[in-house]
């Protein structure tokens, strides 16, 4: 996308080696948005970036894997401010054009000798070419890179939205969830482009689980350079970017479910017929947070009782007689009747693909919610046992 | 213990064989007291028990495993009141003194062919000594019976108190948390008794989680039957039954912990300097339910970079700089500052330990609170993908 130039190199801060410090340049400052965890325990990064995005510019990203610079106090605000100068040395931008974010092992100091060593090398690598190889370098337990690009019209001229994301296990729907950086060539405000962001979020990363665990680090940051000349000014203009943006978060918010920790299967729920939306939330919530409905989606069991078990502790209003429960089409469970041993044969059947949706319909009023969440799998348990080892 | 009997017998309910129904049977009709589960799918037993209850006496209790009598609608609270029926006919008391309970498998019918050959066999086995029968045939992935003794002396009598219950899986601190049976020898009201109970509920099975799903038969019943002639009716006699009590369902909460499905650990959170009850209380719950704290503490990791996180995220007050975290006596972090590798050290050597104490100081209060829980383990997942085939 003309204005934007990305890299990715190895810079000695993983453990395990491998792509581990990514940047991300534009030409001329962008306007910016962003948004970060709600946990009140927050990464170094996040506390600086928070502070300079009210400026609503930025210019340059830097973002390490391997180390989350979280949980180190004054010293971990200094060595994220340390890194920002560099990267405004190295690029001859101000140190206020430029956000750094991290992600990796919480309570650790950044090995600044790498990143002294690092930033120089990085900002020889920036190409129009280097998404990839930027991808690859936010990565941690992620299996693959996440990259979406998504295009549009808006009066005769085109506008191209791309999202990079990096998350696979600490995620839970409550702000940005993970690491995602969009970039996009439209010319849009600062202001405008944090509503549409936070309206895309909320469609999106705010909707999925894998493990009920909210990072130190989440940052879902939006950079627009307005080299496609496109202007999102007017309602119209402003639906198609909408829709635009919706669709690369929630591609991306998709990627990082199904990449989830030791996650073999992709699950949406919906939850139909609620008499509130907050019940509508609370029941898909504890759903796709169930431990009980996790493990037996791993053992590939339509296992109905613990569905509607969920629901029913979740604090929202349910009548069992009243409810119906599908996976995919089938039904297995009609105003609170199973529907015998045939219907759970298909259900189980259908239990064997990747992809599965399960509607409960409450049957006590109009509202509606959804989540998408992964199973829990011997894996989920062995990689987060020994991540730090 | 003088008047109380039980059974424990093979009915053919368990799909793998092995004891399955129990009973227990009061000489004369005792004060009776209960508490049910919070969750709005609730069991055919746990309706219909919390209506009978309401009279505050009772002299039978039919527990059976296997299958949970829920989501079974109408032909479920049927089933439950003609198994009452046939044991008040057996026992020759009215079925109103009759309470049933059940365990198991959620949405299937109840084997009533099983129950109506059972019950008049079961009947025919009830004895004084009969309570590791009764404890065995409640059990379902438990893998061993959980009973307690306890006894006390008002007014140079003696007193006793004994505890039998079951649970290993679907466990999180709202009411009951699984079933359990308490029988007591000494004389009081079903009013007071419902106040001991609860206030020994509340500092036991309310601060014990496994998995964070409850249950939708949980059910925690008391039976007081005067035989000892100790009298319940002032406050040092309270004060005394209560301590008494307090302890047999703590010692039976700690049971259920430890025989958590898949459980290797034994964990203790204690939060402590909060700046109110509920802070203390949610900092200390979000600890407990993280999977990622549990896969850790599986892993031997004193991985205090995610149970600060969780309670960063708990909707409590925290301020990172000023956490304090120990592990057992060992401090890990001090006013939001790691140790070094030496203290890291000898805390993994204390992660080795089956039974680990964590506190968490937040040093912005006076309040405190705390739960206890296990690991989550490879064979918790195992167990539960299995769990129907």
């Amino acid at each position: 996308m003309k204005g934007f130039k990305f890299a990715g190199i190895c810079a000695g801060i993983k453990k395990k080696g491998g792509k581990d410090l990514g940047l991300i340049y534009c030409e001329k400052p962008a306007s910016a948005a962003a948004l970060f965890t709600r946990n009140k325990v927050m990464a170094a990064p996040v506390l600086l970036g928070k502070e300079k995005i009210q400026k609503g510019f930025c210019q340059a990203v830097l973002v390490n894997s391997g180390n989350a610079n979280c949980f180190t106090g004054e010293k971990g605000i200094d060595d994220a401010t340390t890194c920002s100068k560099l990267v405004g040395d190295c690029l001859d931008i101000g140190e206020d054009l430029v956000l750094v974010s991290s992600t990796g092992v919480i309570g650790a100091n950044l090995p600044m000798d790498k990143f002294e060593a690092g930033i120089p090398k990085i900002v020889k690598h920036i190409s129009f070419e280097g998404m990839d190889d930027f991808s690859d370098a936010i990565l941690t337990t992620d299996t693959h890179r996440k990259i979406i690009k998504q295009s549009g019209e808006i009066g005769n001229k085109i506008f191209s939205i791309m999202g990079i994301a990096k998350g696979s296990g600490m995620i839970r729907p409550d702000m940005a969830t993970m690491l995602a950086f969009i970039c996009t060539d439209v010319d849009i405000s600062s202001q405008e482009l944090k509503i549409c962001l936070s309206a895309a979020n909320e469609k999106s990363f705010n909707r999925i689980t894998i493990d009920g665990d909210t990072s130190t680090n989440d940052t879902l940051l939006a950079l627009a350079n307005a080299s496609s000349e496109v202007q999102i000014n007017d309602i119209d203009s402003k639906i198609i970017f909408q829709n635009a943006l919706d669709e690369v978060c929630f591609q991306l918010a998709k990627m990082v479910v199904k990449d989830g920790e030791g996650a073999t299967k992709f699950v949406q729920i919906i939850v139909k017929g609620a008499q509130t939306k907050q019940d509508a939330f609370k029941a898909s919530e504890a759903i796709a947070h169930s431990n009980l409905v996790k493990t037996a989606i791993y053992g590939e069991d339509p296992n109905w009782g613990r569905i509607t078990a969920a629901a029913g502790r979740s604090g929202a209003q349910v009548v069992p007689e009243k409810m119906d429960l599908f996976f995919n089409d089938q039904p297995l469970v009609l105003k609170g009747n199973w529907m015998g041993a045939d219907a759970e044969k298909k259900t189980a059947r259908i239990m064997k693909k990747n992809e599965i949706i399960i509607t409960l319909d409450l049957n006590l009023g109009k509202e509606t919610d959804h989540f998408f969440f992964c199973d829990l799998s011997v894996d989920y348990v062995k990689i987060n046992a020994d991540y730090r080892t």
